[in-house]
């Protein structure tokens, strides 16, 4: 990240260097605007994030639980998957995902596109397989003029679906948020109050584990450092994936960009407000018990996290036809 | 219509009148783009309509069942309800829907407002009640804001997230499609087997009831008028709001516009394709065999129906917070 804005500052030209120079000294760096290097692809990627037939019952979509109109996230504690199962655990936001070291609570995805496979063909999210959702799409004429658009060849598979979706998500950044035009110089824009819970917030230890331009995702780390995490969740975190012991309850620390709007939080959805999740934080993981001023001024400081959303047109889906598999919903 | 048709060719000057005087003598008539008279209205009703926490469980939209990506409807048989129930029937599309004479198969609400009101409180669909619908709304001040610019005072209530809702659907009407541009004297735009179709469907008789800018929906129409419609579909139409018997299977004429994207058809979504549901209309309204080919052309003239889907921005939702009544989805 720093080397990034370095580049930028070089090439900026020397008036704006001070500014960088700033915020390179925090533990939180500005978010960038991605620019899709193969737009054909993001495009296509965004149409089957919002098609709902990749999914066996002709209902879900990538956006159902990744609602883009609402942070990325469902905001409800665990998934709605195929005939209402309940997921085992909160859907994390898709903004600022391209940033996470590796994806999914556990870390069991490496990238984007590992991700995008796995809901699909889950029997309690999608329920659909990768042959059926390839049968789908492929029966589409309009679906396969994008992908020989996209990908120079008009096949369609599910590495390719995948890749599309991934490129996709990867341009969901949130750059502008208040926090970030402060980090770029503009001190009027934050309150004493936002500020002294930024301070609070890094003198306290939180950018131990919060940092980078998502405010976390670059790590894993254990939900109970200090106190243990009481919850009737079952999930192990880290250790479904290495087996090892140590690996219990580590989990990837989770973005906290737009955190104002990823309610509710921690992986089991429990904490219904940012309030409390910053209580149990505090306490847990570092063996703190932050009054009720310190509390809000933490969450005042977090709310300045949301940055300006994704902005774009709603695609328009090719319809089935005659050779497309009919949805299964009951 | 007619009237409207007259006024547009008087303002246009003698230039356009032609165009106009020909589509006049048809039995369909080209759609108009609609102008909302108050767009701050139309804005909220479009985030009201993709805000999943007008239902019970916070997964649930207006757009879930009425899916803008795709043609207004949900492309399944029946649509799928709160806690995935299934529903009693097909969602007709909401595209050209304030077009209709009434609302719903059966025209039990008289307007697009008293519509929007029928599903959020439905157990059966969204699950929610109007005062937890509105106690949700309110309690989100960028919201208030909202009904603040378009109603004048900041009052949440039922009366205004349907007003809302409803001339947010007013303005989703879809113009431009190739059968209009050829009722407006393009004539190069049609080939010969579409014009044939048109033919067809005119002489056949299907423009009895499919008439009109939308095609359809400017009345009620027994579903098996020359023979039973069978189907283990129970919906009785009409007779369920005027008790009487001669209404049984008494449904209103569903609009055609748009028809490539509304599969599947008929009330109870039992017609997969367009070639079954043209067989069997022409069958059990018109007693006419047609065949293969015949079939054919009136589905290639059906297919020029598609017009211009609305376009606009994915609506970002306010977040809710701590006075925001919880989703309640398991």
């Amino acid at each position: 990240m720093i080397k990034q804005v370095l580049t930028i500052s070089l090439l900026a030209g020397v008036m704006f260097a001070p500014i960088y120079v700033f915020a390179a000294n925090e533990p939180i760096q500005p978010i960038k605007v991605v620019v899709p290097e193969k737009p054909e692809v993001a495009e296509l990627g965004k149409m089957l994030f919002f098609d709902p037939r990749l999914s066996r019952s002709g209902f879900i979509s990538c956006n159902s639980c990744h609602n883009l109109s609402m942070g990325g996230t469902d905001n409800i504690k665990t998934s709605i998957g195929h005939k209402w199962q309940q997921g085992p655990i909160n859907a994390p936001t898709v903004l600022n995902s391209g940033m996470n070291l590796a994806q999914f609570w556990d870390g069991r995805a490496k990238d984007l596109k590992e991700q995008a496979g796995g809901p699909i063909a889950n029997p309690g999210e999608m329920a659909s397989t990768h042959e059926l959702a390839v049968k789908v799409i492929a029966s589409m004429p309009q679906y396969v003029a994008k992908f020989k658009q996209a990908f120079g060849t008009d096949a369609v598979n599910i590495d390719r679906i995948t890749t599309a979706i991934a490129a996709f998500e990867e341009t969901l950044v949130t750059p502008g948020s208040r926090f970030d035009q402060w980090l770029e110089g503009d001190k009027g824009v934050l309150n004493q109050h936002e500020i002294e819970g930024y301070e609070l917030f890094k003198s306290s230890g939180c950018t131990q584990c919060h940092n980078g331009p998502a405010v976390g995702g670059t790590s894993y780390q254990k939900m109970g450092v200090v106190h243990p995490y009481i919850t009737r969740n079952p999930a192990v975190g880290r250790m479904d994936i290495t087996g090892k012991e140590q690996d219990k309850y580590v989990f990837k620390v989770p973005t906290l960009r737009n955190v104002e709007l990823t309610y509710p939080y921690f992986h089991d959805g429990e904490a219904a407000t940012l309030e409390k999740a910053v209580e149990v934080m505090g306490k847990i993981q570092l063996d703190l018990d932050f009054n009720q001023k310190e509390i809000a001024s933490i969450v005042a400081f977090l709310k300045t996290l949301t940055g300006k959303q994704p902005e774009f047109n709603l695609p328009i889906l090719p319809p089935s036809n005659n050779a497309t598999p009919q949805p299964q919903p009951f």
